[in-house]
């Protein structure tokens, strides 16, 4: 009896031992099966930040609810009716960059020289395909023009004019700066001027306190692709064409159809040297844990052991949602794979 | 006597599937032992690509031996006399961005528009912090202006004509245009725009054949630290401000003391889609492999499977190093822990 137990022991430590290789088929497996099933996802945030319920009015609250359920609806129709991941994540930012609630487009921030200077991202997880313009200031969906690179040139990465002169190659009509003018950015500007009064002319105490309004969107379609997107008008005050984390793959932006999507939101500087959206997806590919898991880690654990804050949305390949941030709170939306619709602004 | 040996087997089995803290715990220690060592190692690239020895007169691979070796020697004894490695880094590469041999400084290549724009980054792994520029024109050392960058800013990325009014800031000296001009890279780019007959303006079949001559440093010191920097000219022919790997944390250039340092060269694109520097460092962490282990199965696996080539340097935390490419050759040279030089150029 006692050598039966024994060896039924040392059977479940065989099963248990199995090799890494052996797991990888058995997710190859799962993930076919769901390749086969038309499940749907997608999940939007505008922003994460000191966002307190206390310094919101109702019908601000109101305005920032009914956008972002706008656009998360958009997106979600789209790729209820098949549409891709990539169509589904430049359309519901789309929506996002045209309302000057958020720090994207038409509502974004200005630069210490008052201009404004957006950057943007796109990545299609079923390829690793990837596209991304920084410092554009005559383009009215930056997020278009991250897409259009990725599809029609031979490069992820351009910037300042000479990616302004490749969107007028590609038939984009280009806006004048007033279109991006905003009364409440503009004084957001201001403010934050004064405040540098004891500032040398290196380091910004400001930065801590800026808002941050980025947008951002990831999509799971019926064809199991996932997609990841994201635009925004950086830092208040910013300087000297600083590029932050939005434009780049593996830090603002990353999907794999292996593991997941993300889109960052924060204090940029962080979440480059955190390499937030790539490490999310890494820990999962390689540690082997939950989407869930591997935000928390990052974005609970490792950005905040750095300095930073700020937030994530992700989803994987089976529809599974992470919306993690450290901050008060950070605009956010989902329609998951049961097609209900979540939409959030404080921590709960 | 059948009990025993199960009972073995039990132990061994139980041994063997101990859990990932426990490693962790022992890896650490091992950490803590080597930081109290005094040992060094560097290492260095000076691009990746169709490098083969029948195109290459004597004369010339005497000259790029003779700079590799003097590089990586500066590196070494800033190192052995307990400079830190962000300073071996800069020191190194200034060197390599002095020489016109190679691209990056003086001897970038020209954009489309018959004009420099040169990109490089550096990461300290003692804490993560990195800086970077991208598009900068008039900077002697792009290498140096990332490094004031990481110190001396509050950013990670400047770019354009925003990163030399923050060198100006900084009391760098803007050199004129014609400091970069080569006879050798002009007519590499009229060669290359001769080619161009046949192509869309999207397009660019040129880029495959692209020398690549970034140049790249990782370095190991006396405390344990590791960092890494990336200086290059970028592609011959580019346009619309492209902005490649090199200045990019996680694609080009990333370091960690838990992991490795690491710089890459090669068709930046597709460095960026596969996040190079940071996989192999995340692969490491992750996944426990080598370094050797990772930069093989990303350089030799995963960069050929997305279409791209190059090459990467990189070394571990006990100055074990790599020098991994796919191409025919890459420029290269190390000075390891045993003080032993190695210079190379083809592959072996």
């Amino acid at each position: 009896m006692n050598r039966i137990l024994t060896l039924f022991f040392v059977t479940i430590l065989v099963f248990s031992c199995k090799n890494t290789d052996e797991k990888q088929n058995i997710t190859d497996k799962k993930h076919s099966e769901t390749v086969s099933t038309p499940i749907t996802a997608i999940v939007i945030h505008g922003g994460a930040g000191t966002i307190l319920k206390e310094n919101m009015t109702d019908s601000l609250e109101k305005a920032y609810k009914t956008k972002l359920e706008e656009a998360v609806t958009k997106g979600h129709e789209i790729l209820k009716s098949g549409g891709s991941a990539t169509e589904a994540v430049v359309e519901t930012l789309t929506i996002l960059e045209d309302s000057p609630l958020f720090n994207a487009g038409k509502g974004a921030v200005f630069t210490h020289d008052e201009t404004n200077e957006m950057d943007a991202s796109i990545m299609d997880g079923s390829n690793l395909n990837a596209g991304a313009v920084a410092g554009v200031m005559h383009i009215k969906n930056p997020i278009r023009l991250a897409f259009e690179v990725m599809e029609n040139s031979p490069h992820v990465l351009l910037s300042g004019r000479g990616a302004e002169r490749f969107a007028q190659a590609r038939n984009f009509q280009l806006v004048p700066p007033s279109y991006f003018y905003t009364e409440n950015r503009f004084q957001s500007l201001q403010k934050v001027k004064k405040k540098e009064s004891n500032q040398t002319a290196f380091v910004d105490p400001s930065i801590k306190d800026s808002k941050f309004g980025t947008v951002g969107c990831v999509a799971l379609d019926q064809n199991g692709n996932i997609a990841a997107g994201t635009s925004t008008g950086g830092m208040t005050n910013k300087r000297w064409n600083r590029i932050g984390d939005s434009p780049l793959i593996g830090a603002g932006t990353y999907a794999n159809n292996k593991t997941c999507g993300v889109s960052s939101t924060g204090w940029g500087e962080y979440f480059i040297r955190g390499m937030v959206a790539h490490d999310i997806s890494a820990m999962m590919e390689y540690k082997g844990v939950s989407l869930q898991e591997a935000s928390e880690e990052v974005i609970q654990k490792k950005i905040p052991a750095l300095g930073g804050d700020g937030g994530i949305v992700a989803l994987d390949k089976e529809g599974n949602i992470a919306m993690e941030f450290n901050t008060a709170g950070m605009y956010r939306a989902y329609i998951n794979t049961e097609g209900e619709l979540y939409i959030g602004i404080y921590k709960e």
